[in-house]
């Protein structure tokens, strides 16, 4: 089968209508004639199905390949993973994005594609707003939305991308108890909360803090700001807002930390610390003492640039100790109900 | 027993030496009397066994640790390590940069300390060269090094620091084959071996790159630099002075991953990318197709400052995978054999 090589396109007779793309859903119609992505010319041509020819010179796989890595940006991106998915039995189609793949057993015509994938190389820094915009395209497609990272080795790891809606099921904190607000006292980047019964009382009913001995309960910042706004504790010469203003010099990027972590709280979840985990949260939906927290979260600003590798660290870590893995971040666009917080999930998945 | 507080040491009377210097290895003996630290003197206080009193007045528990946590940088954090490792039964004494601690069953007189308690805060920052110095007055003292870490719930997470030489038990390269250097082109950031003769011979026997498909061969930058450099493989306008310099503009970083690539592989290992664990590198000493790898190394700049959150998620992921987590640096003072190489392994003990 002939092909002819023009610009970013290769068009081949109307024969090739009915094998390449009746058979194996390659390229579109267009005036009867089939007109295919150099992807998918290269995929076929390494399997011996079509001859390339530009300006009635034949090509080989080499030439071939090295044109169209000038002609196509992330050519050799995109030819690493669509040969993948085809090889994995996915019939895969060009999008503005990457591909879309449909359901194993389906194809064109048959069923709809149910997922877009975004091919990007594990050198290229992907913005979290960029993630978001194409989660909403792949929701108002009713699609999937799939990551595809090529590493410096070719191999291809792939995430997938959901927008969350964290709902946690611990009970509401109760109204304000004897004796508080509690007298705390900050030190450094902690406080501590003298008074035994409402160190057992913060501690055993909603897990806050970690016991210094048996009489005396300590607070993480985040914890420290939280109670303070409830008004359960109280902090000399400290109001909440000179608090905040001290942890956030204690600590830069607090006041981010603290509008996730509140809104975590305030969503019915239990919010500790995920340093073991790299991460600044570990959540449980409910705090029971045999219990393993549900999932990590890490707190970024809206205008955050992922690095990959930072990526793959993080779900990785989830992954391996079976919790999922969730990026929250402010989000002015949610409803007052959301508490101005939106979360990503991003998961490692087997295609 | 009454102790009394004066700047930043406690003293009592020649009858504390009896009770807490002799059974409980508390403090140092000074002209017949016992002086303590205020961390030691906040264990005791906390267990009921002394009285303290400054001016003749006696301090509570909180009136003491708010005074000592102004008066002793870090008090907090010494004092949440020190009530840890004396719980868990290991005898604690002073040191300069934290604690020495002495064999479970030992104490002072009996056996020497073996460890030294290096306490940092989460949140605090840790330059390479300052775990380079505390290593080598570790290793000058035949002690081990551990980093205690204090979360901000006041959790304690310990590693061991080591000094490592890597050596690795792969056969060195063979002399060059017919055919070499092999051409090979450049994509973006990857090139590409088209010889399948020589695609094979480097993938079967050294783990070079990744097969393309049946015929062809890619490889990463750091594995086409190095086959440059060893004249296996040429590429078209580049020599290998000129090869570094574009892929330094590809990937900013380029150089010093070459040179602990490199090493590496002159060391006899077999080095891939550890991208799926967020690393530079997965080290095999060996490669077999069923092997697992024993390392993962990533490369730091000899000024590197480690945030102690890195570093968690680095040795908790390559925990939970069963490899050992190496830092490699440039490092001028090694010898000519170790290439100006030098690795610091890092690995999560229980204390």
């Amino acid at each position: 089968m002939e092909c002819e090589l023009r610009d970013d396109v290769l068009t081949a007779g109307s024969e090739a209508v009915e094998e390449l793309y009746d058979r194996g859903f390659y390229g579109r119609v267009k005036d009867g004639k089939l007109e295919m992505s150099l992807i998918e010319g290269a995929h076929l041509l390494s399997r011996g199905k079509i001859e390339i020819f530009s300006d009635r010179k034949a090509l080989d796989f080499k030439a071939f390949f090295e044109i169209a890595s000038e002609r196509v940006k992330d050519f050799e991106l995109g030819y690493i993973v669509f040969k993948d998915l085809r090889e994995r039995g996915y019939y895969t189609k060009m999008s503005p994005i990457g591909f879309r793949i449909y359901p194993r057993g389906g194809h064109p015509g048959k069923t709809p594609a149910h997922v877009f994938v975004y091919v990007i190389s594990e050198r290229a820094h992907l913005p979290l707003q960029r993630m978001i915009s194409e989660l909403n395209k792949a929701e108002n497609a009713r699609k999937r939305l799939i990551l595809a990272i090529v590493d410096e080795e070719s191999d291809i790891t792939f995430y997938e991308l959901k927008k969350t809606i964290m709902s946690g099921g611990q009970a509401e904190p109760d109204v304000v108890g004897a004796g508080m607000p509690a007298a705390a006292s900050l030190i450094n980047d902690r406080t501590i909360v003298w008074e035994p019964e409402i160190a057992d009382f913060l501690h055993q009913n909603y897990f806050f803090g970690k016991k210094l001995d048996e009489l005396r309960l300590q607070l993480s910042l985040v914890e420290s700001g939280y109670l303070l706004d409830k008004q359960w504790i109280r902090i000399k010469h400290k109001n909440a807002a000179e608090f905040n203003e001290y942890a956030e010099g204690v600590e830069p990027g607090y006041t981010l930390k603290y509008l996730v972590y509140s809104n975590l709280r305030d969503r019915g979840f239990v919010v500790k610390t995920g340093f073991k985990f790299g991460t600044h949260f570990r959540v449980y939906k409910q705090f029971k003492t045999d219990t393993h927290s549900e999932y990590l979260v890490h707190t970024i600003a809206s205008d955050h640039v992922f690095a990959l590798p930072e990526l793959s660290r993080a779900v990785r870590i989830a992954n391996t100790v079976h919790k999922r893995m969730v990026f929250g971040y402010p989000d002015a666009s949610t409803g007052d109900d959301a508490g101005g917080v939106g979360y990503v999930e991003i998961g490692w998945i087997r295609l």
